[in-house]
């Protein structure tokens, strides 16, 4: 590995330590989530939340990073196209994680008696658990079983959360809630499940990855 | 066309069969829709959209094969990008075909009375038929200006639906149905309004595919 | 430059004409929507937001002719995805400056008394002249600083946007008006954010060319 090579190959090395570092920060957020919606007094929730937004502008600096290295590594240990669709997904579920949050507070919602908000909650946590472990396989694509196994478990989940979203959807409807407060719970339901959503978008990447370097 | 060319070429054909296959299924997805909104009984509109599932699901699986032979195929028959924009937009049409006739049943609403609903079913149908022809024409890129009729009218299409859509959100806000009547039919026309917005999506890959290669 | 060389060159350059042909149909535009915002009669408001659909209308003819364009060239200034995506931010910011001015009409909205809706006219305005001067500084690459200062006050002023339609939304909330009012209203707020979060794209686009080329 010596000559014109080795200059090149450890800046190519960067992507997985940032792509390790969004995904650490993922796991803190959706936990801090977990917090949120089983908090019932709404000035713990309005910390917990600041402290939320402080680890969503840590992984806005991440991407960030991962598309300035991006822009000046000609080389990259994979397609650039699923660099950037990896990080934007990454990015995006930090955002929806965060926004769901936010919005508890910001509408005055009771999450604690919510089945569907809590539900999700969890939903969205176990989702973030299994991309982490499929972007810790990425430095080395030896374990291919794991990580095809990882990525079936984001899209079990997210077929899961998807079936919550329904029956929670279902129950606002026929529930005697004003109109107001039926579009702000749904509100919630719907940047809750695109963050479950996004959870699958980092899934198809990593398979697709997978398909193509393992 | 002997020698390594021959090794190749074979293998990049599999595309234009996963596209006119996946059109296919569009046409008869679009059609049951149909049947859906003129389909008075709730347990028959149960029965269609359970079919509609079907067919939804092996999109889908078309897809994901696409997706898989472009991350194996070095050759492709177009640009990467397209066969990727392509593959996208038909599975997209899939799912939001699906997603209007499951919420009609989800929502409980009945779709004999909404013009809005039948007008746009019947839209639908027009641009997916519009969608197939062009998609037949890729194979061998002779008759361009059939494809090119294709993509007009599938824009045509496209922007009459548009006007269905805002005649029936009109006529939706000077009716007297409650506000959560409203939010449904809303949600059902916004989701029937985006599977022809796809279809238009669709026809715009298939438009740039023509400049560049015909 | 002569040879091979100079018969690629021009042809390249003609990115450059339609993207600053582009920025000014925005700058003219935003003004519009400043105009409809202020303008108390609502036939008159008619009459303005026939006169956006024509410069909406020139804005798509100019994507489809960037799009053509980059299918023809084989060299481009910037990254073929840099220019894809860059025309399609401008493309979206009019497209939803548009649907603004539109729904205003259609939902029969009072623009006059609300400050929401009016606040956020100008940030569109702010953002998209910084946009302007942005595309401006591509044709050379020379000023890379004034590029950085146009896409960290398009950032600004989108974070300020997002602030005035978090208070617009509450304050419409705890209003008295009906819901259907109120969902007719959140829709235009909503439209009016995505405008400047499509500003925000095209500085992101902007930003990760200066970073590759500058």
């Amino acid at each position: 590995m010596a000559g014109i090579l080795s200059y090149f190959l450890p800046k190519d090395k960067v992507f997985y330590g940032l792509f390790e570092e969004a995904s650490d920060n993922l796991q803190l957020i959706a936990k801090k989530l977990q917090l949120v919606v089983h908090e019932p007094d709404f000035n713990k929730r309005a910390q917990l939340i600041t402290e939320m937004e402080g680890i969503e502008h840590k992984n806005d600096e991440i991407t960030h990073t991962i598309f300035v290295e991006l822009g000046k590594n000609f080389i990259t240990p994979f397609d650039r196209e699923d660099i950037h669709a990896l990080a934007s997904a990454l990015d995006d579920i930090a955002d929806y994680i965060y926004a769901a949050a936010k919005k508890i507070n910001f509408y005055k919602i009771d999450p604690i008696s919510d089945q569907g908000i809590q539900k999700t909650a969890d939903a969205i946590h176990d989702a973030v658990i299994a991309v982490k472990a499929a972007v810790m396989e990425l430095r080395d694509l030896k374990n291919t079983q794991k990580i095809i196994e990882c990525v079936i478990k984001i899209n079990s989940i997210e077929n899961n959360a998807d079936d919550i979203f329904d029956m929670s959807i279902e129950r606002l409807f026929e529930s005697d809630v004003d109109a107001k407060e039926l579009i702000k719970r749904r509100e919630i339901y719907q940047v809750m499940e695109i963050a479950t959503d996004k959870c699958e978008d980092a899934g198809n990447v990593i398979e697709s990855i997978v398909v193509k370097y393992a």
